[in-house]
């Protein structure tokens, strides 16, 4: 929906609510997309869009599509105040993956009522399905897969399609053996172009990818992405074909993580900020990611007031502070995020540590002696042509931008090899060695140099 | 490919190829997915991976494969002595939008060459796919799209569907009217679930979504995503079907827009970078981003030296000067990338300055209160007590942390507003911003507070 239309949309809405003009609101939202109509709720008041969401639990169906393409964050909000009994007739028309994830964002007592009131099977493949991580391929996927026997004749896996009633779209169809092992897939368009009576075994293509449970969604996106995989089978532990992962959900991960490592490389954390979701849980969010810029800024204090009395001798070296710093942090997040973003796409394998500082060295050192010339020599001009000087400041540029690049390489490659996802530990580490480490070297460089 | 598998694979073809066990390579090639191959051969020496791509031409469809995996700013290299008749017989097997992105990625001449030399009918769907820029709905479509006169019968359309020929996999069935406007669209399945002798028109859902040829990539992407669509059709300035955007495009533009986004955020520039792709050329991408804050230094440098005598006076006002910029800067690029995410996620409509402002002021005003306290008090404490540096210091923390909020708002906003990508403007005016006025700020209020 264009940008201006969607503004629209959120005006008329607000206006027909506040005027109480329920007729025209029903037909406004009838003739309005689900997710469209989710879409303008997220920027209604609270209360407004709880009255519009209320409105449409008549009808059950739409209602579940509004809640299901609602933003997760704000689905507590909107649902706060409904009973279990409102609520249930929904989850017979949201997918079991999306169910999960949904029962997951709401507050724990209402999620455990809704399981439990839940029919008996219903409840169980949700229990089954909210059991695994919600990052995972276990937690992505869809326990509804289109499966039937390779001993099958193509004829009668038509019929078997045309009986089958699944709400998830079947695009191909999976062989599996007797032990429900898959040993193979096809597409429809295939079933309609062979002889009747061949059998799916004889027609199947059995190099066939598929992932356990347990794979972690970011490789599982990384798998779709490489392979330009419309639909990926999941396996469990005994091989068994559980589930099937579809593009759309893979979609939305690769948003997410893209979202998070962007938070996270900026210590902002790890939660999905947006513009205006809430004072204090951004506040929270962010404060405590600061903390370790300040820790780092308070530490770099403590040493610069270690050399308080050359500072009072060449105060001009004050004037260089700034820049060296700036510099060595600035490289320090260029290298941190090609390797972070390098690691995150698979281009990067994080047991090469040292081919990676050494490519990020090679590239720093260029850039960090075009810099710290450049820097010299207005060091030299401004601080009354003394050679010395200039040889001090062009002497910390380098050093401390080499610094930036070491760490910036050094620090996520590690934690990925440590198992910490590398955009949480990169941001604070980098800030406070950098603050920390660069005005060391830059003091006891210029203590060096000016002989002070 | 799990990763211990990728470098067993890149291992083997570095072993066969060195030792020229020609025999050995061609079965361990014929084994492995052409995805795979196109990843290990990147990682080989240039010379090595021409060597072993040159021998895959024999099979013009399985190099066309690998080709088309491979990652776009190599194929340069590894196309590098081959000749237009080599090269030639690989296009009848690449899907006419990847292959008017191959051209794109060849020098001049020879996808020049190319063109020319290819069969009319095909050569001008390429000249006409290449005419659409390259990161519009036009560019990334496969005008290879499967759609049926909707007064057809569900049987005759299964017929057409058995004797079309079509590369791209099909999995929707496009309705046409006589105007070759598109109307509507089912799913193989429900071909298969109706009488054989209802019409199209009948059975089609009419309720369609379609984009135009122009629409900007990244805006296909979030239709994509926000509706959960597999497939998107695209219509000329006529209104006319012209080609299909499948879900796997889609998702490689995903993956490059949050590249870039996190790059040019980084301030790396907006080529695609990853670890070891070429020292000069990341020297090239990266050295002028770093101008920016070299020049903000250099300005905050000249604007110290103005307070030279000050600091003679007071040299522990140098010991906050990392802090109070660090502390900024780190707010601002909070702020800026939450706003640039949010503009690219579709969160945040960019005519809201005024209430993407007031939010972010808002939490960098509770944050900055929190920080300038500690840092006050610490100063207070560091400077013999004195209540003054401590009120100057955290009034300046105050002042420059909502500054940097402020501009790492406005910046991406008006940007986007101007119609440049946020995320390129921001980085360099946010640095050099905070540098220079962050500086001045703080001598300022320190002047006034100690009354120097």
């Amino acid at each position: 929906m264009p940008k201006d239309r969607h503004q629209l949309l959120v005006d008329t809405l607000r206006r027909f609510v506040r005027r109480g003009a329920d007729a025209h609101l029903r037909r406004t939202l009838e003739k309005t997309r689900s997710e469209d109509v989710a879409g303008a709720l997220a920027e209604l008041m609270r209360r407004e869009a709880r009255i519009i969401f209320t409105g449409l639990l008549q009808d059950p169906e739409r209602a579940a599509e509004v809640l299901n393409a609602y933003d997760p964050v704000l689905v507590p909000d909107l649902v706060e105040g409904l009973s279990v009994e409102q609520l249930l007739p929904l989850f017979s028309h949201i997918p079991p993956d999306d169910a999960a994830d949904l029962l997951a964002t709401l507050p724990d007592e209402l999620s455990a009522a809704i399981l439990e009131a839940l029919a008996d099977e219903e409840s169980h493949d949700l229990e089954e399905l909210m059991q695994y991580g919600e990052d995972t391929a276990g937690g992505i996927m869809s326990p509804e897969v289109f499966a039937l026997d390779k001993e099958l004749t193509a004829r009668e896996a038509i019929v078997a399609l045309q009986e089958a009633d699944s709400a998830e779209i079947v695009f191909y169809v999976y062989c599996i053996n007797e032990e429900g092992t898959l040993v193979g897939v096809l597409s429809l368009r295939q079933l309609l172009t062979v002889p009747p009576a061949m059998q799916l075994k004889d027609l199947m293509n059995s190099d066939v990818i598929s992932v356990p449970v347990t794979m972690d969604q970011e490789e599982v996106a990384q798998i779709v992405a490489r392979y330009d995989l419309l639909a990926l089978p999941v396996a469990d532990e005994f091989n068994k074909l559980v589930g099937v992962i579809t593009v759309d959900d893979v979609i939305d991960v690769l948003r997410d993580e893209a979202t998070e490592d962007m938070m996270l490389m900026a210590g902002v954390g790890d939660e999905d900020l947006a513009v205006g979701r809430g004072t204090l849980r951004s506040v929270r969010t962010r404060l405590p990611w600061l903390m370790a810029s300040l820790g780092g800024g308070l530490g770099a204090a403590v040493l610069i007031t270690g050399f308080e009395a050359k500072l009072a001798e060449v105060a001009i070296l004050a004037a260089f502070i700034p820049i060296v710093m700036g510099l060595g942090g600035n490289v320090g997040v260029q290298s941190s995020t090609i390797v972070v973003r390098s690691l995150a796409m698979g281009q990067l394998d994080p047991s090469r540590v040292l081919f990676a500082l050494w490519s990020e060295i090679k590239v720093s050192f260029i850039i960090a002696t075009v810099c710290s010339l450049l820097v010299g020599a207005a060091a030299f001009g401004m601080g009354n042509a003394d050679l010395r000087l200039g040889a001090a400041v062009c002497n910390s540029i380098l050093a401390v931008m080499i610094l930036g690049a070491t760490l910036g390489t050094t620090v996520p490659m590690l934690s990925d090899r440590l198992g910490i996802d590398p955009a949480v530990a990169t941001g604070p580490i980098l800030t406070t060695g950098i603050d920390l480490l660069g005005v060391l070297i830059y003091f006891v460089l210029a203590s060096l140099w000016l002989g002070l």
